[in-house]
């Protein structure tokens, strides 16, 4: 593209506010030279942070507001205390307002959501928005949603959030036709959640133009046998979580293993390259950001505890899906879906399952 | 104890049948030399596999039966062919007769849950039995479930997965007062699923001699944050699933990473002793064998594509939890949670958190 790409950025969010988010926004600057960038925050502690990376001058813009949202507000007091003057209001709002492309923040998870929900709108079709992860795999990455955003399964949203996570597959990693499984806990189809089981036969039936797979497990995920995993919002945030967690113990294990007598020591330093090669690939930081589907414009949280490092990746994701338009495209697949859905009789196929 | 410990095998469960589950006595055997085995299923291949092992001679016998429920049997059906005749029917029946004291399969989950409840019956109390497994932390094992016989969230269900869970850690690590917490996807009291909130008041105002310590997250399980993880089964077959993919996702990569240069090479060579502790942690062979856990009577189901070393785990894990009359704890503490839970008004609980 040819103009000039700017991301709101939330300066305020995560554990250590502005000292994470700025030196996040030099690392993402440096990959991203043409891209701009608002930051919404507390002028003076931003702007101490900014002289720091004088090369920060040109692209970034300050934007100040006294008010942040905790990192434990509860939604409804975000909304109700930030509402039009916290700088995580003022950044999603500067999305839809055309001033920047896409909005990101390391803050509250809940509010983040709720704001964006009310500033941009669910998106004509879609029942409720999803968080969306990048998962590494073996293969490479794939896309995992719902992470968290919605709670309780329901067929027709799993059917939304495939539609949705197909989009983002292409866009982000340039595949003509995605593969597509639900999350489940058998492979057959007579198993696990019944509106798991009734999802599975609107994408089978719909006519979609999606490569939809079948039933996944949990033990494929990380394999990469599909490029999106569809699953409601608490399953998804325990399997991410739990997969985080086991990668955590294994660097443990690892670590103890490789300190425990000299000849493992030693063995670790003529090893030490393929060591660091193994450490990038498991670090969490490089896979950081989840992105919001389903509302009109591209919101991306951060984890609230990453560094600048990690707050790159999540700025790096956010242009991506800026740049290729990911919200345009989601719209067009909603309306492909929408004309086929309603010459698909949703009740009788759950009779017909049942 | 001072009597002999007897298991009633399914012979024919597993992918392999005799010859991984005779492979598997054989090295139970040796773990425990006083144990006794039943072995129910094809005689001339369960004979043909014995003679390899002469000293199973003694402490095994065979009941021959020609029936075996398939892999892919639906539950249904495999009670329908199943019933009387089949070599997983006739071991859990042992348990029943008494004649052993639990009982082993690597065959059809389904079936096998179906089988014993019909012929062992659920405990007074308990409304559905879970599956219990064994989870490897960085602190030692936790036990996690259910991992896989429920679907669907009801706050009194986990409520008695959580009594169940505590005895069996009581009985298997030898715990006095192991801590439980309920999988959830935040630790704040307000979020998450309403029937995980639901019980987590329970659990919390119940008066149970339970060290009950709140909601965990996903990634807190790896940690060994608590000794008892308490989940329904959809989720948590998913998490089990997730961790061990997560942990094949990472062997592969270290398996890459030191094959690729000289110099990995070589360090691999020096530190070869500290990845054979590594890989022995991340065995899943190690940690093999899932109980269920609500019926009057131990059944243990094993992976159905393990080989004798993890079976062998899994009859470990048998005549732990026969040796410690695991049945007759959780029975007296149903009693105490009954006495009590029926001073709790149920309802109130509810409204109260609404």
């Amino acid at each position: 593209m040819s103009e000039r790409l700017t991301i709101a950025v939330d300066g305020m969010g995560g554990d250590a506010g502005p000292a994470m988010v700025v030196p996040g926004v030099a690392i993402a600057r440096e990959r991203n030279p043409d891209a701009r960038f608002l930051l919404f925050g507390d002028e003076a502690r931003l702007k101490s942070e900014l002289d720091k990376h004088p090369q920060l001058h040109e692209p970034c813009e300050i934007i100040h507001t006294d008010v942040a949202v905790a990192m434990d507000d509860k939604p409804s007091q975000a909304l109700r205390r930030g509402r039009r003057t916290s700088s995580m209001w003022l950044a999603i709002s500067a999305v839809k307002d055309g001033d920047a492309q896409a909005a990101i923040s390391a803050g509250n998870t809940g509010a983040l959501m709720a704001m964006a929900k009310v500033i941009l709108k669910t998106m004509s079709g879609i029942e409720r928005p999803a968080i969306a992860a990048i998962w590494p795999t073996v293969r490479g990455e794939s896309i995992v949603l719902d992470v968290g955003a919605t709670i309780g399964v329901e067929s027709q949203l799993l059917v939304q959030f495939a539609v949705m996570g197909e989009a983002m597959a292409r866009t982000i990693f340039g595949l003509e036709r995605p593969t597509v499984g639900l999350l489940n806990i058998g492979v057959e189809e007579v198993k696990g959640l019944e509106e798991v089981r009734v999802a599975g036969r609107l994408l089978k039936e719909s006519g979609l133009p999606i490569e939809y797979c079948g039933f996944i497990e949990g033990n494929d995920i990380g394999q990469g046998v599909v490029d999106v995993v569809v699953t409601e919002g608490f399953t998804g945030n325990i399997a991410l979580k739990t997969a985080e967690g086991t990668a955590r113990q294994i660097s443990e294990y690892l670590r103890a293993a490789m300190s425990r007598s000299l000849a493992a020591r030693i063995g670790y330093l003529f090893a030490r390259g393929a060591f660091n090669v193994l450490r990038e690939k498991m670090d969490p930081r490089t896979m950081n950001g989840g992105v919001f589907l389903g509302l009109n414009g591209i919101v991306v949280k951060s984890h609230g505890g990453t560094d600048g490092l990690g707050f790159a990746s999540a700025i790096d994701l956010a242009l991506d899906m800026a740049g290729n338009d990911l919200v345009a495209r989601i719209a067009r697949d909603l309306e492909k879906y929408h004309t086929h859905s309603t010459s698909e009789p949703h009740e009788e196929d759950k009779v017909e399952i049942l």
